[in-house]
């Protein structure tokens, strides 16, 4: 299941402004001219920009129908220089620039609010080197994931990442917003296996940080400070990253279970005897399934529902040592009582229909009416009370539990291994009884349980007020020192990420 | 083979002022007054700080006796309150700070070079927390990394990084100095396997990042620009990390192999084979051998010298699957003839012994008389003409190959999976003959082979004036924007780490 890049829209998408009253145009910002467009065209070229408004329109609303700006005019460039003249002048006009990847943001960060304008990465798209022997890729940042981690695929190679946007989305928006996804728990976070950068800063200064070291210990590791920057203090044109030999040997394995604590039980027992082949831990609850169910053509996995459901991967180097280690796994599952039932995978086909519901969640969620989105990071025990806690506060709020209720259901699903949550909560339509009711007090519920209010989505518009949940003043202060140093007229992706006040 | 953190000073030590010239005090600093002694006797205590010249010595100079500075005080404080409130009269004060771990550093940083306090972070010791099922610890800076990783063995878990001065370095400078060592091929870098720090600025400010999640994506990763930062700003005083799970099975083997192109399949080869259980894959030549052998007791592990070693070390959840794989591999590099000879270690003893010489050879060049050493990132392939380069570099500039020559030995050994040597060049004496023809020549060739000149040492005194072959003007340039923004005054750890120029 691929997420593509332009949804059908069923519906007229409100503008962001309309949904999230409150924001202002800052007026420092110059409004878009003729001559403007003109002086783009002489660096882009006469197809290096569009500005039709039914051209415009994808490039204006997120791929959820959830977030919708105003921008005449998306810029296209083709190398790093233009992008760095692009930016010498926005900077000098005070124009607002918003950088896109693929437009898969579940935060609304990669479209305009007011008349920004978009600067589109899809036309950089070459992979520059790969080095057979280290593992080593550079590429340039609007490369697709899914190709380049086909391409790696030929040579023995994968992406040390992957989520299930990964048909749309960019490696420098992956890297711009620090994503996660499905291979974290094995191959660790970006800010380990990104070893190099090229970045365009506000004022249009290349920073050449194309590192193809492991190890580089000259200095402050500027890089690290775009990782999850999410386009606020420069645009990442190019990206140097460590991808992991491909395995010889991938099993996947669906578990159907009754508790969470069964849930915990098993992902303790995979660490300890799958150890160093489990390459993900997944889980979803039965209400998530049932939408998807709903939404997607499904050939019966299990003969029977379950209240919880995991997948198991595991990835080595030697395919019988890797299906000894799993069926022993699984066994114990089996007859210890921890698992009901359970599905391996025989073949290619079948590992692409287990990986598709898991990677379908989110798909399905997006075609139900409305959808209040949260990813939240939590010690793992605590991962099931945060969605009863929420059920329980709906119902008693009144918007929850009846069949005239607002709220039709609240799933959960996402990446035990990383103790990372995604929490959705259903809705007829969007509407603010509900909303008030979520907010702040989910961000509340999760400072008090020492978690992050957003794991691996990112703050862009929604989140970016309630970044004193996640974070002290004294870090909030320096980041927008930060911030100010970098982008002194603030006119990359403004109005997002930081607070405003 | 530990390296203890006083090592007896044989001869005396000069200082750092006269062994490099060119270094003049800040006048804008202040120097200590009685006053301000006690002022922090009023902090610590009359037992948190050191001011007698007998004693301050073993703090003054490093351990490998190259650097020496002249603080008049050490300060031993025990929490980070004492560190806040140091810092900030510091500051005020305008007296200048050297935040002090364990002293290992190989690059001169740990050591002041005038009259610098020095602040020895030894008695931030405790334990904090530990999570046995995500494996996260958090704790004191100045724990020692050995200490942590003994205590965590206890609970089937390991620290992420191992290196030769695990008994005497402590996690806090391991983090400062962005320590690599023998694990990374592994488990990573510290920047990935990181989750949060504490972290004191210049002014006295507590920065309180200590995430204890795998994902949090709210802003800015502000504790990244502290790894590796070497106390230049800010001072780390606790650490939350993610540590795997300590590996049931374990195995070792050393090989002797007769080029660097069967190093270099070996390592292929393994990546390869080994793959998944793969967790050390080190070398050293016969040079860095014999003077192993010639300093510490060596029961021959091998009955015949060959040019080059290599130690593999494996390690994983089912021992009866590894010894297979280490077997197949084994045997392959025999019958091919890539490996001359090799043993595998039976039993923690051995496995222990093999490690020694691997652990032993930076200990062991420190017992001669002088060495200038260096650590270098380059693509694998071209560690070893690195090394036969600056043989005969410094054959051709008369200081090498015969008798009388100052230098006695160019010596090589380091981590192949991540393209990291340690390159010593081993001297009767320190002699400005030898040092004029290693740099900037090493640099130069380091840079033009896309190298690092600092792969996991750091850039301490020795090399700060160097980063311009590693970093480009515009990099630099922001380093020390981001320095004078968090240092105004300049006061910690200063005339290291950035060009002064």
């Amino acid at each position: 299941m691929v997420l593509r890049r332009f949804s059908s829209v069923t519906r007229p998408v409100s503008l962001t402004v309309e949904k999230f009253p409150g924001y202002n145009r800052n007026h420092r910002f110059k409004k878009l001219t003729d001559d403007d467009v003109s002086y783009f065209e002489s660096i882009v070229g006469k197809r290096g920009y569009i500005c039709n408004v039914d051209e415009l329109s994808p490039y204006n609303i997120d791929w959820m129908n959830k977030f919708r700006g105003q921008s005449p005019l998306v810029l296209l460039p083709r190398n790093t220089q233009q992008i760095s003249d692009i930016l010498q002048y926005c900077n000098e006009q005070k124009l607002a620039v918003v950088p896109q990847g693929g437009n898969t943001s579940l935060a609304g960060g990669s479209v305009p609010i007011f008349d920004e304008i978009i600067l589109s990465m899809r036309h950089m798209n070459r992979i520059r080197s790969f080095d057979n022997v280290s593992g080593i890729l550079t590429a340039d940042a609007g490369c697709i994931l899914e190709v380049l981690d086909n391409w790696l695929a030929e040579k023995g190679y994968m992406m040390p990442l992957d989520l299930a946007a990964k048909g749309s989305c960019q490696i420098g928006g992956n890297i711009a917003t620090n994503a996660g996804g499905l291979r974290l728990l094995r191959y660790g976070s970006l800010h380990g296996s990104v070893l190099g950068l090229e970045v365009v800063l506000p004022n249009g200064t290349v920073l050449n940080n194309m590192s193809t070291l492991r190890k580089d210990n000259t200095g402050f590791d500027l890089k690290q400070l775009f990782i999850g920057s999410e386009g606020t203090i420069g645009i990442i044109t190019g990206v140097s990253i460590l991808t992991p030999l491909r395995s010889k040997a991938v099993n996947v394995a669906m578990l159907g279970l009754n508790s969470f604590e069964d849930v915990q039980d098993a992902f303790k027992h995979a660490r300890l005897e799958l150890s160093e082949i489990l390459s993900a831990f997944e889980f979803w609850d039965n209400q998530s399934f049932q939408i998807y169910k709903k939404h997607f053509p499904y050939k019966d996995i299990m003969t029977k529902d379950y209240p919880f459901y995991i997948l198991i991967e595991t990835s080595g180097s030697n395919k019988r040592h890797d299906d000894e280690k799993l069926t022993d796994y699984l066994g114990q599952m089996m007859n210890n009582g921890i698992a009901q039932d359970g599905v391996v995978a025989q073949d290619q086909k079948q590992i692409k229909d287990l990986w598709d519901v898991r990677d379908g969640l989110t798909g399905a969620l997006g075609k139900e009416p409305a959808v209040y989105k949260y990813d939240i990071s939590i010690p793992v025990a605590n991962i099931w009370h945060c969605a009863q806690d929420m059920r329980h506060h709906l119902c008693m709020g009144g918007v929850f539990g009846e069949k005239d209720s607002p709220v039709t259901d609240v799933v959960a699903y996402g990446h035990i291994g990383d103790g990372n949550v995604h929490l959705n909560i259903v809705t007829k339509d969007l509407d603010t009884r509900v909303s008030d009711l979520i907010e702040p007090y989910l961000f509340e519920w999760v400072a008090k349980h020492q978690g992050s209010i957003s794991a691996e989505h990112g703050l862009g518009v929604a989140k970016n007020e309630f970044l004193g949940y996640s974070k002290t003043p004294e870090m909030i202060e320096l980041m927008k020192t930060l911030k100010n140093i970098l982008d002194p007229n603030g006119i990359l992706n403004p109005y997002k990420y930081l607070p405003q006040t």
